[in-house]
């Protein structure tokens, strides 16, 4: 199936029937997760990944008791990093050196710079921005699904800190940012199911500039 | 081609060729990133189209010099609403309810409580907000660009408040966030096309809680 083909068919999937997702299509669902593009390439998030039923119910009220928490399959939690520090920086980059042989000061030029564009920014620039390369691994979370006709559904509905710490995310370093629910659509239960998608008109949504 | 398979494909592209991508394949990418989610389906983003020589010639001293935004053949800029207002979210809500036949007030309590949440964040929150949705749809573009065997280079690189002035985005009350460069790899000029691409490894980026 294309992209435009998957993402016309995927919705917010309002109400999720309790069906497991096999685990071979979760697995492929993470690996597209894992190869999103990001910033510098420093993948500055992690992902969660909770199936247990116990730990959803948990969830469940941190997420405006939203009944999906607790009907998927499985959750995906998006937690970005708290901040950038040049030690996180040098361990991805030297990490990226050692895979492609080559010496780590090859990037230390490119390093210096983006420390010192980085650094005078501060701490919630830098969640900003690295919650913001969450999103792309998000999106592709969510192409990665459709294509899997998995259904899912994209939440920031819930309060993050309660749901940092309960997962135990600061001690991390991280802030959870976004969950993607994981199941399969309860078509009886969903208001949302058979309603017509709408996107802003082409017309309005892209500028040609000449 | 699968999106896994797509995303191992891709890279950011460091060098272009000139050569122009078909209109049909800038469409389809046009379309999967119409098609992106968003939060409360608000698409709070626009995107601007530029394959005129010239705009491109100006833009690439906005963008540190980067050599892809003259070589490429168009590149996507992807500019965000600078805030949440509430004509703004009426706007869409009201358009959707239209395309669903169903009446204006369906939306009204959602509304309310969305506004009730939004307004007292503030525009800075509300364009750092608006801009995450607009990384759903870049990935989105991105994802779309490799499954056409199209190359493509995500660029944060450049100064913001200068192409806002350039495109003459404030006006339109939007900010830029990103461009999206579109075109094909010059295999020779080009020092990343044969590097191994690195990702954090499986078992540090995922962490599944029992």
């Amino acid at each position: 199936m294309s992209l435009v083909d998957s993402l016309n068919w995927r919705y917010a999937a309002k109400a999720m029937n309790g069906t497991a997702v096999p685990q071979e299509k979760i697995d492929y669902i993470l690996e597209a997760t894992r190869l999103s593009p990001s910033s510098s390439g420093l993948q500055p998030y992690k992902v969660f990944v909770i199936s247990n039923q116990e730990l959803k119910e948990k969830i469940r009220p941190i997420a405006f008791d939203q009944p999906q928490i607790t009907d998927a399959s499985h959750l995906l939690v998006f937690a970005a990093w708290d901040n950038y520090r040049l030690e996180r920086i040098e361990e991805v980059f030297n990490k990226t050196m050692n895979e492609r042989n080559l010496p780590l000061e090859t990037m230390d030029d490119y390093k210096t710079r983006l420390w010192g564009m980085y650094e005078p920014l501060g701490d919630e620039w830098h969640a900003n921005h690295a919650a913001k390369q969450a999103y792309i691994a998000f999106a592709m979370a969510i192409a990665a699904a459709a294509e899997q006709k998995v259904d899912a559904t994209p939440m920031e509905g819930f309060i993050p800190e309660q749901l940092d710490e309960l997962l135990d995310l600061k001690s991390q370093g991280l802030k959870s940012n976004l969950i993607l629910a994981l199941g399969y659509r309860d078509t009886d239960k969903d208001w949302l199911v058979d309603m017509k998608k709408v996107r802003t008109p082409k017309e309005e949504f892209i500028t040609e500039l000449a």
